[in-house]
């Protein structure tokens, strides 16, 4: 069934395939009167491109963003926006045993299973390709975030088992794997480095801090904002698990550590530790937000693997081509991208949660 | 803004709080034929049910499910199922100055900030009384999922640091702890009643292994099978991060060892390991599905806590009253139910998949 | 499938059948801070009641409604708002034939051919009494729109082919029949009464004015403010057809004529007619809202009929008992209340359209 | 708020302005499998396309479709279905007065209202030119239908007061009314001649015949298939009404005479009359399906016309340019579409209505 749109006010669809004719997004709900070009969406896209380093593939992905409708003299009308990306190398080639294969690791197997064929050329619809929609669509929430003041940031917190130490945002965009720590980036590259000399990849650990949320943002029950933001990174291929604050450490606590005491300061309440990760019964508690998501290693290697065919033959494969060591760095504006949506959407579902909200926006 | 529906095709949509009259759920698009009474759902509810042990509190919540609609002498009419749970205890007592509180690890500030008001009575909606309806809507959706061969079945993985180590799934019911290892539930036993002589709580992680879905349920992008499991999960009150298959760990190992190779076996694909805990690429891989959930400590202690009130006035608070030591034995049922009405939705939203499905249903 | 809520912002699930157990309503997402208590919601449903004059069922229907969630201290918590209406009379009796029959003009074909099974004891789910969740959810969103300076006023147009000529809202409560014309009245009145003689029923047509619905309201495509309108009343058992403003008589008229002026009266901006009623692509005008809808006759009567039953033979059949020769007056406050329901989440729709709408509310 | 998205089961997103980069629809949810290419929604975007006649506006509207996702090998896959018209003549021209002006009739005003800004180019998102996504869709989902055995065929059943008398179905493309009645058309255009030659416009009605559903399709409640195909009829710019088999006129007539009696034949259930319009309480009776709307005469006229403009001036305007004297000839294959996708919906949110289905389905 369907299952490609994600918000509730905002509401953003993706669609493409990774080697059909284009990619996009449409972003239903989009409130008029945000200053909106190309530009802000391209900078976005521009940091989930390959080829930026030995780390990630040197395909010459160019992934120039149109916007087709819902800005018009460069302001958004409140109509969908529908942003598009040209995919520019689609001519067909010679995919061999790989086009039948169930590639271990990958969505190949489920998709025949489910719908009966695929297009099997980079992936099809299962392609990393398809983030190109949510990245657009998280440039342009994060647009109008920052006009309220909040500011979502995703890096690298971990490569294989290589953690950042020494936390230092402004490290982030100093090294090719988007790492706050330049020590660990350098320690992370050399393990990269001896799992490509072993045709082997990586995994990793995206962590992404959200600032200046206030307190009462998200929905009591199934629609938690931690809840929300789950589905938000787990939807992003590769990710095997989720956290929010201190996560599965938080299992092995006592309440009495745990629990963060509620103190005033400068006339606001804040909290004097930040266990829960800014999220408290599934509402933004003033803190700042974080999650953090568990990548896994890149599916694509070019060892002999041993799997099965469409024609249920046991056969070995080996994937060539260009793909990334890992996928992490890479997929750190996507993470941020799909907390930009989230939050966003949230904040705008909040608008109607008080009679006095609406009768002080419907007084005049 | 509304959030206390879940799924597609089957729309579950809790309702009540902690002292209300009721507590409820209705279940919209069940399909019809299904036997179904009171005591199905029963069973599941006496399971999360209080005073089974010292580790829960031992209020005498009765919890008698009624089924007020879309049940016809003894099966489902395709109408939707209302079910509904009477609070016996609902006078109104003294709050104290809990009624202004903004406990520690609670979702009371966040409520305020949002709704401007709350219904301080035991939590109000955020209380863990709301997993009634999830419980009963879990009990329907296990049923029906139980006639296409499907078993979903959740146990506790540790409490604190004590984790499981031999697994025996049919030692869960004979601790009082849902642990499938009696060395284990004895270790943990003694953690807890180190914990509660200290006035404090205990965390833990609960598994849920689902088994005999096909390959090829749930949808690529954003309504990721895994996706889905994350938001259902994290949804859970207390819950603070999820995993599917082998989650972070997935972070740390290599491509070669995490991809699960494909062989024959009688006849039938299937893996030679489960890293993947029976999802690639958002679609199940017809291996067992597994994934987990980190429970934080309880945050109602009854240590001194510091916090702040709903006058901005610095206070500390004790909180006594029955509350239980470690949540998870009782959280055990609710991932379940939860696991439940997510794979009981995917597996239906698949029968529209493909053409051919939808040729052979309306050949006649 | 589902199909049992309505609404975007603020979701009303409907539940129950004629004589279960109990009938009800969760209205979701809707604010809080509203006083309400069970008697705004009892007006409304006893305007629906049966047993009022000779034209409606003389059944003792008590419909007493209860508040079992999102109220507290008489005000919305913004929780859901859980209401339900107790069936006083279901126990069971002997259908004879009509437990197995198609009665013309009902949907018992249509639910074995969907279900395979159904709920024959009146009507089961398909019985006028699932509109009392309607009427419920209504009485509160009227509440709110009250505040807002909204009101919604349905009446009778029409009874058979008569129809009010001389329009006196103040009389609509002084006749059995809701016609805002006494003599009107009358003469309906005498239709029914020959109806009846004949054992024969009659429909006849409801409008709806929606006054202080500023212009802007309503989204431009699929969720144009008059679409909702046609699905919320065409969702009423009965209706058969739906006008906006001058409805299929536009069709028949010229576009000088069709089209309202624009003019300016007291600094606003007004219409110097309302052919449009009050809505123009989909979106308010700001002039009064104006929808009418047609209601058959009703389908049970007490002549014989010619029909086929669930093991297709043909049978006759006659349809005793307590059945309203024509429910137009009853219909009248459920048109109202699913016109408040559709009103009241569109307006809080509205609140997100724009930046600067948002930038207002987040400024501080 | 969002407002673009359509459907259950099968989403149908439309995007675009009238003088944007492009229009387009996304089409989600829809089943893999089924033979597609651009030929097949050409086929029904040409019947929409102006020029046709004098009675349609002479703008070469190339509107050329492309299918930029979703279908691999001319094979749809299951994913996202994006299909786009670039728009060939969007250069900025002086729209002179009218680019400030509230059009009577049109939706200027609402839009200003509502977000505080538009484009004033065509009607942008207001313009008759959105349909074409709808009509893709349209032809996609009436593929679908078509091999299960539905047809869909929507004809002029009247323009101004000239109705079709004798119905001949095959005279329907005959002339470029869309009138399945020469003689009718015949008097028809000489009604719309004196209408241009007065400068003013006409309306009329559409009536939508679907054979081929069988019973038991549609849902009790608010989602009732008459309630769907409502919204769908509406939700069309310039309908101001809708009926279902009889309408209107069966708010004159009795019981008696309104209820359909069934019949057996040749071993099917069947209906001695079709006053319901197949559809009974929401759920279709396996009878044809029978819906009719009506359509205002075109709001654009040359006449002078008294309204206002956004800085609140009172001015007369002329609407000169290219405008349909008369949309229903175009707005018919419109309707089909509209038709089409929501039964095609309907169609497939039935096949989880029953357990036994869902038993069947996974037996293996």
């Amino acid at each position: 069934m369907a299952g490609s749109t994600f918000g509730n006010i905002i509401k953003v669809t993706t669609w493409g395939e990774s080697h059909g004719k284009a990619l996009g997004v449409v972003i239903d709900g989009f409130p008029a009167g945000l200053r909106l070009c190309e530009g802000d969406i391209q900078l976005y896209l521009d940091r989930r491109k390959p080829g930026q380093s030995k780390f990630t593939t040197s395909r010459a992905e160019g992934d120039k963003v149109s916007i087709l409708s819902g800005v018009f003299e460069g302001v958004t009308t409140g109509t969908p926006i529908s942003l598009m990306v040209e995919n520019k190398d689609q001519h067909s080639k010679d995919y061999g045993n790989i086009a039948t294969a169930f590639r271990p690791g990958h969505a190949d197997y489920g998709y025949i299973e489910k719908y009966g064929l695929r297009d099997y050329r980079g992936g099809g619809r299962s392609s990393g390709r398809e983030t190109i929609g949510r990245v657009a669509a998280g440039a342009v929430c994060a647009k109008l975030l920052q006009e309220l003041g909040v500011t979502v940031c995703a890096y690298t917190k971990s490569i294989g088992d290589v953690k950042i130490y020494d936390f230092d945002l402004s490290e982030r965009d100093n090294n090719s794997l988007c790492m706050p720590d330049p020590t660990a980036a350098k320690k992370a590259e050399e393990y990269l480095e001896a799992c490509m000399l072993n045709n082997d990849s990586a995994g990793g650990v995206i962590e992404c801090l959200i600032s200046g949320v206030p307190a009462g943002i998200g929905d009591p029950v199934f629609d938690k904002l931690d809840a929300r933001l789950s589905q938000a990174l787990v939807s992003i291929g590769s990710v095997k698990g989720v956290e929010i604050g201190d996560g599965f450490a938080a299992s092995k606590t006592m309440g009495s550590i745990n629990n963060d005491k509620f103190r005033m300061e400068n006339g606001e309440v804040v909290k004097l530790s930040n266990h829960s990760g800014g999220i408290l019964g599934g509402i933004s508690d003033g803190d700042d937000i974080i999650v953090r998501c568990a990548i896994k290693p890149t599916p694509s290697i070019s060892q002999s693997q041993q799997t099965v065919n469409e024609n249920h033959e046991e056969i070995d494969i080996e994937i060539h081509g260009r793909h990334d060591p890992v996928i992490v760095p890479r997929a750190v504006v996507v993470v941020e991208a799909m907390c930009a949506i989230t939050i966003c959407d949230a904040m705008l579902g909040h608008m109607t949660d008080r009679v006095d909200y609406i009768k002080e926006f419907y007084k005049n």
